[in-house]
């Protein structure tokens, strides 16, 4: 979002047109217009939630920022970026303040890992439909962890990455949920499906062409310097089927490697860089639960996303089919984000 | 060393006028020239130390294997490689009967972390000399890892690589030796060198080419064939200064990739694929001490490699500078290895 201060923050890279008048608060309207038009399930901010370096006051800013999904009364989780500590908190400040806010489902750390790095790393479970065998187990997982800032290491130059102890941390979460999935009752022969969230692009993310993604990629891919080796602690998992960052405002596609999805949530925030005569965008993912030989809705059967524009119309574009199990029946789980 | 079933176990790749009478005995008179030749302070193997699949008792093999070293007197340590478990043995037993051989400071895993990945996990701290400030603390780090066998993961062909876990457990040691390191007494500046042992090179060592090492890379780099993050790792904890492997028995090089040198041991086992004419080598690593103004002894000033050559006169090849440390006096610490 890159939100600062409102209605007296200017929009950046839009056409002339467009710019009196422009502010924070179409950030916010925009929010307001996904919601109404999709009403998700789940709202999910990947990072950059508020531009500190504009920001008069972190924690009002990012009252403002989160107002229209707080206002919704949808649950919604967040994770940090690399400008939400420019201002006048901390990253352990800002992420203190974002889990003491209404509806929210993010957390500061999980509780039973010590030196944790960074802050905001957790993961949220969706327990399957109440009454049927998966009622007591997670059948749609969502990972959160902070990709952090900067290096803080002089011969690395760019941007963070996420670190051993968040990779452990979610190493084992993953075999948790997969041991209690697999087993009964409705004992599944994987483990559930996985989306993970964080906001700086992984290197693997500059593997793709335009032959083998869907949306565009307009400018470099602004990943850390150096290969943190997320993406294969994720294969090894063998859970996550799909990852969606932030940080660039121009990507906004989506890959396949290795059976992992590499997706950018799409650049949302009007106060931040974009390109004039490019709408601003956020991603869709929903989720469709299959329904088991016994009638009853069971498993995730498959996982779509698209995007929609923030135009006259909210045109969707680029809907594509994430990943998909064999199964029948539907019930959807639906997740709006941008970055 | 790819020791099997010793005199039995015939040469791979020599000369045709090698072939009659090689065995793996020329393997084990090859450390006895070495050690002969160099003196060293400490031995260290990098991994199939035996060739499994031709070894009928593993056990057998492994005492056969490092009778050399264990009968020097001279302390030795080893990794294990991808072909040590293919025998009688598991990894978690290959690397139990290790650590049970006579004169090897080898250890199955550290003791304080639950659950590290891999068998033969640890460290070694080589601390000043007695009677100065640096004798209660370590000087010279040592880390040795288990880089795998293969991928576990069946969408990743290929071999295994250094585990979250394990990078965790390598970043928080050198944390704590540094904090030591860095205290008084003498307290220094920056961390103690480490260098670091394992089987499996990097991808990273793919970067080099021949204007920017030394030695000579005859083969593809049989890394894993995703990035782990362990030199992100290593980068980060900022004390390496270099990395041993082995695995690869044509390539022996060192290059230097952000300070870090990425280096080969040398292939160094007759029953291991070779190439006819050139020669079995070993590399030796040697750590050369400062005086401090009081004229004591102090900090390591300098560390450097070079290899021989199992030929008529052990000749030394490669000689070259791996870090250095502005300072004066010497006194040296030897170390050799091969693979």
């Amino acid at each position: 979002m890159h939100y600062a201060d409102g209605k007296t923050t200017p929009c950046q890279d839009v056409l002339p047109s467009q710019v009196k008048g422009c502010s924070d608060l179409n950030t916010s309207a925009f929010i307001h217009r996904m919601i109404e038009a999709e009403r998700p399930d789940l709202i999910v901010f990947t990072g950059d939630n508020i531009f500190g370096l504009d920001a008069t006051d972190a924690a009002k800013s990012l009252e403002e920022a989160f107002a229209p999904a707080i206002s919704s009364g949808i649950p919604w989780a967040a994770v940090l970026g690399n400008h939400d500590q420019e201002s006048t908190l901390s990253r352990e400040g800002v992420m203190k303040h974002v889990v003491g806010l209404r509806n929210t489902m993010s957390k500061l750390n999980p509780s039973e890992v010590h030196g944790i790095d960074g802050f905001g790393n957790y993961n949220l479970e969706v327990h399957g439909v109440e009454g049927s065998g998966f009622e007591n187990k997670s059948v749609l997982n969502f990972f959160f962890l902070d990709s952090g800032d900067y290096s803080t290491v002089p011969s690395i130059p760019g941007y963070g990455w996420i670190k051993p102890s968040q990779q452990l941390w979610f190493q084992r979460t993953s075999m948790s949920l997969r041991k209690a999935y697999t087993n009964n009752p409705a004992a599944q022969k994987g483990p559930a499906p996985g989306l993970v969230y964080f906001h700086i692009p992984l290197p693997e993310f500059a593997s793709f062409d335009s032959s083998n993604f869907t949306g565009v990629r307009q400018e470099g891919i602004s990943s850390a310097s150096v290969n943190s080796g997320f993406f294969t602690t994720m294969m090894e998992s063998g859970d996550v089927k799909a990852v969606f960052t932030g940080h660039d405002h121009l990507n906004d596609f989506c890959g396949n490697l290795m059976g992992i999805n590499l997706c950018y949530a799409g650049g949302f925030g009007y106060h931040a860089y974009g390109k004039a005569g490019w709408s601003r965008r956020a991603r869709v993912v929903v989720a469709t639960l299959e329904k088991t030989e016994k009638g009853e809705w069971g498993a995730v059967k498959s996982i779509k996303t698209w995007k929609r524009l923030d135009d006259h119309s909210l045109t969707g574009i680029d809907g594509q089919a994430l990943w998909s199990k064999s199964a029948s029946g539907s019930r959807r789980k639906k997740v709006i984000g941008g970055s």
